[in-house]
């Protein structure tokens, strides 16, 4: 890939993928041509069995402002707005069907489907320098789509008043509100999303793999039928060779040998 | 509407409809008297097409202490109760299904159906003299119709201790949990809400529309239900004059005209 | 039962009832024993009409660790395992089920199925010495019944990050993000706890009964249903005698004859 491509991708030789945004001048906007790169890259992934970690982060000023909307405005039909936002849709539910944990790192303006996709995220650092609004209402356009990511990250009362309001919250009230993990110094967010993917690489995929699914079905269910689900999954993660050894290096005081 | 009907109706030139509980030397309890007005106010509210956002606001020292105990004790009939339980249950769930945003501004107690009516609306704004409790356990009546807006709104824990104690809460601990969306001083109260009204006012109301509904529609769906009406939704408001010239004028750098 | 017993009971002239998780030793780790322990006590507690509210501590420097590892390495098979995680996520269950508050009095460490423990009490009260991790996945077994109570209580972001890292939160970390209702010193967390006991207690029995049985039933409801069900709840509350009493004292002005 050159530099104009609009979704840089690299994974280096832990198994951590690094997806930049590459329309910096365009404030990162999700282009129809940067929405078939992350369909093409979520796809690559989920092929990739040394794959343990995503982040997606963003060159330029901006993480990412949402929409393309020269774009979107140039082609005024239902049908393909309708699709659109259903394949931005898919890009989004992408992430979450990925096998390991997608990690947003944030450092500048992210907007309604740029908002969206922090949300999105499994985990989410974000620099101080960092905004998030659902603008969209501003143009006359509510996030819907995001905000189905919106609120299962926020409290409904604060979700509401982003999407009506269509007002920025800083880092700081992203991190009260839910939306990202954790606020960091600008010069710190290398460092802090490092961290957090160090941690993530030390444990074994499949317990990643397994948990993250379950993670997110088992929140669409009653309590029981949750219960249900994770005690299976559970007694087919113990039974995996890893977690037989974690357990066994636990149980003798040293190290699992993985 | 003389000054002694239960709720007082005032809507601007600009389309806002301020309510104002009415019954301030029985604190704003929800007399059926109320409730009729309540419930009339929305059924008109729904059939005016100039509306952009509601207050509800309340007159006398407290904002609303919920059901009125005598009118309800003279009545001991399970029939009685439920016909009255379920009327209220409608009043609530009109305020969700009006087409515009419907903001609580809070001075005083709100206590029991009264807390409720705040954890309904979609947006709240408090003075920090508000206090806000879910209390009818203290008189062995668990308030389990308000916990069904209150669940809604803050975290488990928190709601179950307000359910199960019957205790207060400030308004500082109301933003805390969710409750509210802020708290101001009193003196500011009045500010605060018109700022967020004037916000709000600001946005297409067909937007507005869409957005509210879907928003509490898609609460209700899996991740994949939600996204495909969402994204409906959305191609839906994109399509309609108000989004397409809003997109537009922010292609050409001007405000938009509506 | 003699102090060797895996679970002390007690439960004192008001109804209060206190399950000690006893051993010490083994940071009170779920053994077989310690869940069946805790199997016989709730159906004891689900038959003592007198029982008015349960609490959960435990003897030593922790509060629980989570499963027994040693026990459970023992018998590699995915029959037993799937047991084992249905009949603890049964106990999980039952403290739900149980007609009465349970509140955690957590002082020490609480780790996987001790972290999931805390969550699904109703309440939870910890010593700012108290620490909470859903540590599996450091052995390689992602905290899969662990996350059904966690993501109940805390939002996606942060209940994600407990389970992907094992990461310790501080108790006070613990009340920001919803896990337990208050963090007060060690030597507070006896009166701490005792004050909300004292709260409950006060309350009629059946209230509680009804109202926890339907906090948690109109959970999984959509807000229509979880309204219906509500009205109907709280209509059979108020004709039950206490709350007719109750609401007639506080007409009168007077305390309740309970």
């Amino acid at each position: 890939m050159t530099s104009a491509a609009p979704l840089l991708v690299d994974i280096d030789k832990r198994g951590v993928a690094t997806l930049t945004l590459n329309r910096p001048d365009a404030f990162n906007a999700m282009s129809e041509d940067l929405l078939d790169a992350l369909t093409a890259a979520i796809t690559a992934l989920n092929q990739n069995d040394a794959l343990r970690v995503v982040v997606i982060q963003a060159n330029g000023k901006a993480f990412c402002a949402g929409h393309d909307l020269k774009e979107m405005r140039a082609q005024p039909s239902d049908a393909y707005y309708a699709a659109l936002f259903a394949r931005c849709s898919q890009v989004m539910m992408g992430l979450q069907a990925l096998p390991v944990p997608v990690i947003a790192k944030v450092h500048g303006l992210a907007t309604a489907a740029g908002c969206q996709l922090v949300a999105q995220c499994d985990l989410a650092v974000a620099s101080t320098s960092a905004q998030f609004a659902v603008s969209g209402v501003n143009l006359g356009l509510f996030c819907a789509t995001p905000s189905v990511a919106l609120t299962r990250n926020l409290g409904r009362k604060a979700a509401f008043e982003m999407l009506a309001t269509g007002a920025f919250i800083s880092a700081e009230e992203a991190v009260t509100k839910g939306l990202v993990n954790r606020a960091v110094e600008p010069e710190a967010l290398d460092e802090a999303t490092g961290a957090l993917v160090q941690q993530i690489i030390q444990k074994p995929r499949v317990a990643l793999q397994m948990g993250k699914a379950l993670f997110y079905r088992q929140l669409e269910k009653t309590m029981g039928e949750a219960y249900s689900d994770a005690a299976t999954t559970m007694a087919c993660n113990m039974m995996d060779d890893s977690a037989l050894e974690g357990v066994q290096a636990f149980i003798d005081k040293r190290p699992p040998k993985w």
